[in-house]
């Protein structure tokens, strides 16, 4: 875990360094970039960083190392923080919004599964942007569906919502309270990558479980036990 | 959805072309390559081909298209078809495994997490390879999670687990009953992709749709209503 820092405490570029856990031209770097603010000036060559410095650094990593994204996006989703047009809340979905996914290739019938997929969005009454990416995700996986197994109605999907929507009401419990935006879209950001890829995780063992099973009903000895 | 074939039934490459919604050049780039089998030859220049053809020729394109993999992974889990030396679901638990994913860069605590998570496992009684890609998607997410929030348990991770073993059992009613060892694939691989993207998608949606109603409690507008 990176080391935290007082609200009122200033400490030096090499001491930010070395609590945001990266190095000095990289700090350098981020702020002729201009994704993380300059210091306070203290003398012809020094500036000193507080409290926001640290909390921005950890955004931009996540954003980075554990969002994948470009830094290109690290940049708008910044200004969008500096910008002040917009609140928290809005800052946090245009962070995750940012995660992707970059539309996949275009494929026979998505134009009537997203249609289908909007209105099933719709008709539960969710409050989402219909532009979401996410939900090109959802219309791409019922275009597959499509293509495997011919006409599948919208609404296969909705048992996944479900689930979907009490996991995130139990994620919910884990937001930081009375945090700063960039911490917030630290939360987000990493609860997004985290937890759809624990969701994937189990779901592919949980496959390979009852795959198991069914090849040996009685057995209990995994292929290669202690490995 | 594509054209079927009945098992007797002989047809033109052509014919296999049309109704498996691929070109005559690509169906002979796959026999060249060996993942497709050569059909049998009637005249000097003509060939007749069958069932089998058509189920290798779904199972090639989801694998290529929905699963994203390379031709040279196609090629390794036709060859465990026709080595006859696994059962069907080996073959279908080793299709999923070659969906990946590839293992992402080293983080540091990675190996202490995946330990973690395999000894999760064994306590949940699952009966899954411990070397399986998908235990080093849940490592990797506790790796992120422990990195941004200090010491943080495996068993975190648990309700993600019944969660899954709940849909996995329902996904497990659409499994075609007596099919071919390339059908059972074709529906696996297909089935993890789609089921994985609705997943990821529904979940954003869910923390979107979370993020507006606290944004503003009593509101039930999205931000572009009818886009």
């Amino acid at each position: 875990m990176n080391e935290s820092i007082g609200r009122d405490e200033r400490i030096s570029v090499s001491e930010l360094a070395r609590r945001a856990a990266v190095s000095v031209p990289t700090i350098k770097f981020y702020i002729r970039e201009g994704v993380l603010p300059a210091g306070l000036a203290t003398s012809r060559t020094r500036a000193s960083y507080g409290y926001e410095h640290l909390a921005r650094l950890r955004l931009i990593r996540a954003l980075l190392d554990v969002g994948g994204v470009s830094l290109a996006t690290v940049k708008s989703v910044v200004e969008l923080i500096e910008s002040g047009t917009v609140d928290g809340e809005e800052v946090i979905r245009s962070a995750i919004r940012a995660l992707g996914p970059a539309p996949r290739k275009e494929r026979d019938g998505g134009a009537r599964a997203r249609a289908d997929v909007e209105a099933l969005v719709q008709a539960m009454g969710w409050q989402v942007d219909l532009r979401s990416p996410a939900i090109d995700l959802l219309a791409e996986a019922l275009t597959v569906l499509r293509a495997a197994y011919g006409e599948t109605p919208a609404i296969v999907l909705a048992p996944y919502a479900e689930v979907a929507a009490e996991l995130a009401q139990q994620e919910l419990l884990t937001r930081p309270v009375g945090a700063d935006t960039a911490t917030l879209v630290e939360w987000a950001v990493t609860g997004t990558v985290a937890f759809e890829q624990v969701l994937t995780g189990w779901r592919r063992l949980a496959h390979e479980d009852l795959s198991r099973r069914a090849a040996s009903p009685g057995g209990t000895t995994p292929d290669h036990p202690g490995e």
